[in-house]
């Protein structure tokens, strides 16, 4: 359900790509990459939750505290989980072999994987690529880098602007990947973003939690946190603007371009979710807070009730009812709430409502983006959760990931 | 899935029970039920936690607070759920039929409904059918009720036992439904139990609690908890044997007797989990406690990703990995943990265990009845969780569940 669009991916100076094919997948596919950062760049990272983290997410977590980020190496086709000690020793070794051939410190390296758990990394297979690697480095490679990480994806997930503050152009970048294991706790896939705005590392790692927060977190496919998400920030510090000089006025400027960019690649990752035929908002209006509102529009986005009835296209609201009601929040009195489908009111004052006709309700659900309105009428806050429909072919992508 | 047997459902002196066809569905098939209860009988109910509780469920909440249970009123086909007043007047309307032929007080009816959330309930099949439910009443008619409480099931869920303790015959029957919309807090289900034991209405509902927890409340089918779930314990009262009077140890067999009933109507539902191919055991062992046990194990049985892997026989343990490791519970550190599948060892010391063949995994697979085991090494306790796969079947029967 990817919708395809021609789109520039505009270059930073300071950072350079290069992917290739090194063997991780048995049919020929760029799969692993390289992005060298140029010695003035800071890096933001966010990192899974999940408790059983890849020795990937385990090492640049490490690194990004003790070192000074200069290069990204990043493969699909095997996650590099579940593999303890011995994962990290495979790490330590294709490193080492960066190491030589960029002359940097180990420290300064964060790793990334991203796709089948529990087996052991073709460490050899990287350690070949890595002079290939060196040699294709070039500023220009976004769209083969975007492609490079992909795993059940359907197709590569990118953004790119320029805009204008104070006269001075700010260039924003992204690429992202994932499909399934698709839950906010943090990332849930792999995310990298650069910019070129002159900005301190607080205020970047400040900006980067906000956005991840407003966007990756907001998205959910199968409930499921993966051993690996990674969601990178990155500034080439090129710019001649100064974040820290804006007035406050541009600062939101700049934060909320780049979090339409976000949220784009957040919604991008839906569309893409495994076996998805419709692309799902949840709004949850007035609440008490944003905690709240989340409770609730998860609940509602990660019920298999919910998002069966969305997939045949029937009007189960009762389903959503139930699913609010199953929610964590705070919320004990269910009878103010109101739930439209688009903008068809259908439970309003603890019950159907009046006028609602089943037929105008069936005939929205054959859209592919749907809206679930939820009024909760306690607060003045609203949030927007991002999910997808549960499908045949989610089953049959998940049964036969591995066959 | 479910495994046929013929079970002779034991009756009980003081409880008659009468089904019939009403009309909630368009095709003939039993779905309404009254169930009597003799004057000195008691009863404990436990109710669902979903915030969107039916009406049926406010009542018998509200009537075991403040009544004495004589009469329990019991419809499939529909939820009454999402109805608010309307339902609450509805259910009105059919109790005062109900109070005129058994010159009853409404407080003493217990109502319980389970089927399509949102739509009202067809009240005057349930008025017209009082009269002639009153003339079908028999302690006999189990296997009856038994059929006219399923929905989506493929098959009545029923368990009978006679148990002896100091001579006396103590018998325990009982019916339960639920194959969808099943997660545990409370009963995510409707199931009825009776026993003759003389005890009082504190120790029922302690023994009740503790029997809820040890069962319904350790399955999940997709993590839906429903509007409706109610499980009623009944004692007639009529045996010889006082439960106050029995040593600790008679004690603990009359528990432990129900407790695998319970245990066992519970694994029915789960053996008939909506589309399910597979019946499996969660065992966590080895924890600090019962919570942080259910909590990975839950983790692990609500994983759509394992689900699937699961229904493809494919042994892809790192999803098993990653759900522990998304688990909520207090353990940070999982590198002393162990993964089988069945016997099978493969996942240890952090990493695949060196003698792991995946040949033997995946026979294991085809077996019907899987276990999973893990050991997370930091305590005494253990708890185990069933579930059911999730197939193609399962998007099919709640795609067309309205249709």
């Amino acid at each position: 359900m990817v919708k395809k669009k021609v789109i520039k991916l505009h270059s930073l100076d300071g950072i350079k790509l290069s992917s290739i094919y090194s063997g991780m997948y048995p049919k020929k596919r760029l799969d692993l990459s390289i992005i060298e950062l140029d010695e003035k760049s800071i890096v933001s990272g966010i990192f899974t939750k999940n408790k059983a983290k890849s020795p990937s997410v385990i090492i640049s977590e490490k690194h990004l505290k003790s070192g000074k980020p200069r290069y990204l190496i990043i493969n699909s086709g095997n996650a590099n989980a579940g593999t303890g000690v011995d994962g990290i020793k495979d790490i330590e070794k294709y490193c080492k072999k960066l190491e030589k051939e960029f002359s940097c410190n180990f420290k300064d390296i964060l790793v990334f994987s991203t796709g089948v758990i529990g087996e052991r990394i073709k460490k050899n297979n990287i350690i070949k690529a890595i002079p290939k690697l060196k040699k294709g480095l070039n500023k220009e490679n976004w769209i083969d880098f975007s492609k490079s990480i992909l795993t059940t994806d359907t197709g590569n997930k990118i953004c790119s602007k320029k805009i204008k503050i104070c006269g001075e152009t700010v260039t924003i970048t992204g690429v992202a990947k994932g499909s399934g294991m698709i839950h906010p706790n943090m990332a849930t896939m792999l995310s990298f973003v650069a910019t070129d705005i002159k900005i301190s590392k607080i205020q970047l790692n400040s900006i980067h939690k906000k956005l991840v927060d407003r966007s990756y977190n907001m998205i959910t496919v199968d409930g499921d946190t993966s051993t690996n998400d990674s969601s990178i920030l990155i500034s080439s510090r090129k710019s001649k603007l100064s974040y820290e000089k804006l007035n406050s006025k541009d600062k939101n400027f700049f934060y909320s371009s780049i979090e339409s960019m976000y949220i784009e690649l957040a919604k991008c990752i839906i569309r893409d979710g495994e076996g998805a035929t419709k692309f799902v908002s949840i709004n949850v209006d007035k609440i008490k807070n944003k905690k709240q509102g989340k409770s609730i529009g998860m609940s509602v986005a990660n019920s298999l009730l919910v998002k069966t009835a969305l997939f045949a296209e029937d009007p189960n609201w009762g389903r959503i009812l139930s699913a609010i009601g199953n929610s964590d929040s705070s919320i004990k009195d269910l009878s103010n709430i109101e739930i439209y489908l688009g903008k068809i009111l259908i439970f309003k004052n603890n019950k159907i409502y009046e006028k609602y006709n089943e037929e105008f309700a069936v005939k929205y659900l054959k859209n592919s983006d749907i809206e679930i309105n939820i009024v909760i009428n306690n607060g003045k806050e609203s949030v927007t959760v991002w999910t997808s429909d549960l499908s045949y072919e989610y089953i049959k992508i998940n049964a036969e990931y591995r066959t």
